[in-house]
């Protein structure tokens, strides 16, 4: 990862690690930004408490369903924007404990007067929903006189071989990611910030999301994607404490210090030709991912969690894992040991008027710095990853999600804006 | 309702009974036909049975999610259609079992053929799936020889004042409704039914829905639409017997023998324009629906299954519940008792391009004769409803459910293609 420069140590009150290579960088520093959240049971109506020094809904046992939101902010006033960040940091706090929006109970308020929570959430509860803030790099434009502050890690995505991406599904100045076991709870909080964000932002798009396809704890099975694979067996967990630090959280020194404790969010909207898969042999579908669909053993193992070894051959003298599969052309060992928290959800939008479901993967995966991970992985696999056969990437987003609200007096992005 | 004629109940072995008047008719004949599923514990992962007189997912207690998909035939073959429909029942017997969609085991089979299944489900319990199949006035065109066994209430639906539907999204030879606790489920099950169908039909339109907006079991609690309201407080349930009888399930008599103990469905989309919804007062929409937007209460008492008081004038002599409002325009009393079996679900698809959530609700209601249930409701309704300023329906079709498949030698639709 990147180097810790002296200043940003120094900024923090730390010193005497600047120089420490590169996995084990940031590491003291560090060590005080992160806040793991409880592995709370998974599906109970729980609350995840919402202040902490990290943002909740990163390393959060992947809750089951998403909505996903972009918001292309329409006020061109600095003051106002900020004013949004502290209405919807006050919101926020309550939607995620289960309370309503505002401040005058969930369907209360004057007669005369618009309810002051949409209401379609009353009588359940918190859902373990989470709700995650990030900047995307269009909001640091001339707009909000915060060009300067803008990270650099929080870079533009080269174009990648076969992207197709849509601009209208792409990008965005603010995007609000809503994890909750209860898709009615985190529709219900992504709608009542747009009410509030009223005339100050507009939706740019919204995706929704079923089945999470990682796993973010030890606790959690991995799930299946819509290619019927486990997903996520590799992916950093919040047990993962070293590889957090070194992959996950932005670290002081890493860019500007507003960062510091935050995350680096990717995401993707990658659709699957399922009904193309769907008749490909067994084998192929092997091949291609390297793993065993049943179990999800790498081809080279016996059970899920085995190690891939990358270097067996078979008796054709051809390695057992191909050189194109999906495991091997993703491994950390390709990207000097570069990983990802990955958080994606299955999407189905209906189908595309050519008989076929308009289904596939919102990816969505935080780090510490794309420029470091998601961009080597992905020019690999755009390059060379079989799969693409079978999928298309159609967005593409990058956003910088800034460290946790600490406590009732403090904002989403209030190191940005003071 | 229709009156039972002599030759369908002497067609179905009984007699007597011909002339009873409306509400009663087919009481003694039908009471036969009907068989209820056990209102079983809600989201437990339990499987309900598929076997049965009715098709599950009507009357069953209504799961929180949904997957509907209305196929287009492409064969022009009737033996091909009659052969997939007996493939689908008996994929449909294993997966709302719990099992995989085919006869090798989840994602096995050789190695040199596509597996059996997708494999996404695979590890996931049966979490209470059921699938429900229809048949569109087009299926009994001139293609397959089922001209003259179309039902006569299969009949196209009038133009409503505002309609504003889309073909793409309308109509369709077949639907398959699926329902489960899990979505991740109920996309596995319509996936794996269109894959069994590839050459033989074609997705013409599929929707995903997230929040139940009706219970059909007095277990269950009512649940909110996405206009914050509670919705399907007046609902049939299926401790409802003699509604049952007379407003749900067809009745010898009442049209071709085929359809006895089955259903209508009618699906419509309806778009909501939350937007504009959140910025309108409590007062305003509590008058709209006419009820208590907290508690569900009609505007006329205090509880939410308190009967609405239609004819109660307050201090200025207006009705309390306006003319205009919603519960009073769909209320039974306007349609000589006229009730609906209704089975929606919320749903959002993103956002529209404008700023907007893309959201609403995904009108399905169960129904004996929709000429005499959801035809003059909606016409009542469209003609008159304050509510019509904040929705738009956007899509419509009207489907013959048949009746269950009693055993592993029957099939969906056996008698109407034999």
């Amino acid at each position: 990862m990147s180097r810790i420069s002296r200043r940003g140590l120094l900024g923090m009150g730390a010193a005497g690690v600047a120089g420490v290579a590169a996995a084990g960088a940031g590491a003291l520093a560090t060590r005080a930004l992160i806040e793991e959240p409880a592995a709370h049971a998974e599906s109970t109506g729980d609350p995840y408490p919402f202040y902490g020094r990290n943002q909740a809904g990163i390393t959060t046992p992947a809750q089951d369903r998403l909505h996903f939101v972009a918001f292309d902010v329409i006020t061109s006033k600095r003051e106002e924007l900020a004013d949004l960040l502290q209405k919807w940091t006050a919101a926020a706090a309550r939607m995620t404990q289960g309370r309503d929006a505002g401040p005058f109970g969930s369907v209360g308020g004057p007669l005369e007067a618009p309810p002051d929570d949409t209401g379609e959430a009353l009588g359940l509860p918190a859902s373990g929903l989470t709700l995650t803030i990030g900047f995307g790099s269009s909001l640091f434009d001339k707009r909000f006189g915060l060009a300067d502050r803008r990270p650099a890690a929080l870079a533009d995505l080269p174009a990648f071989p076969g992207d197709e991406l849509s601009p209208d599904i792409s990008g965005g100045d603010i995007c609000m990611q809503a994890c909750a076991h209860d898709p009615q709870v985190a529709v219900h909080a992504i709608r009542n910030l747009a009410r509030i964000g009223f005339g100050r932002v507009s939706v740019r798009y919204s995706q929704l999301g079923f089945g999470r396809t990682s796993s973010t704890s030890r606790a959690q099975t991995t799930p299946r994607n819509l290619l019927g694979f486990k997903d996520g067996t590799a992916n950093i967990k919040l047990e993962d404490t070293s590889m957090l630090r070194d992959y996950v959280w932005a670290a002081p020194g890493d860019g500007p210090a507003w960062m510091d404790g935050g995350s680096y969010l990717v995401t993707r909207k990658i659709r699957m030709h399922v009904e193309t898969w769907d008749r490909t042999s067994l084998g192929e579908q092997e091949t291609i991912f390297g793993r065993d669909k049943g179990k999800g053993a790498p081809l080279t193992g016996h059970a899920e969690f085995d190690e891939p070894d990358l270097a067996k051959t078979g008796p054709d003298g051809q390695p057992v894992i191909p050189a194109d599969s999906h495991v091997r052309l993703a491994h950390p060992s390709l990207h000097g040991g570069a990983r990802l928290l990955r958080r994606g959800y299955n999407y189905v939008d209906g189908s595309d008027g050519l008989g076929r479901l308009d289904a596939g993967l919102f990816f969505m995966a935080y780090q510490r710095d794309p420029r470091k991970q998601f961009v080597p992985i992905q020019t690999e696999l755009a390059a060379k990853d079989k799969l693409n056969e079978y999928i298309q990437h159609i967005s593409s987003g990058v956003f910088a999600c800034p460290p946790g609200v600490t406590d009732a007096g403090d904002y989403w992005g209030r190191a940005l804006f003071s």
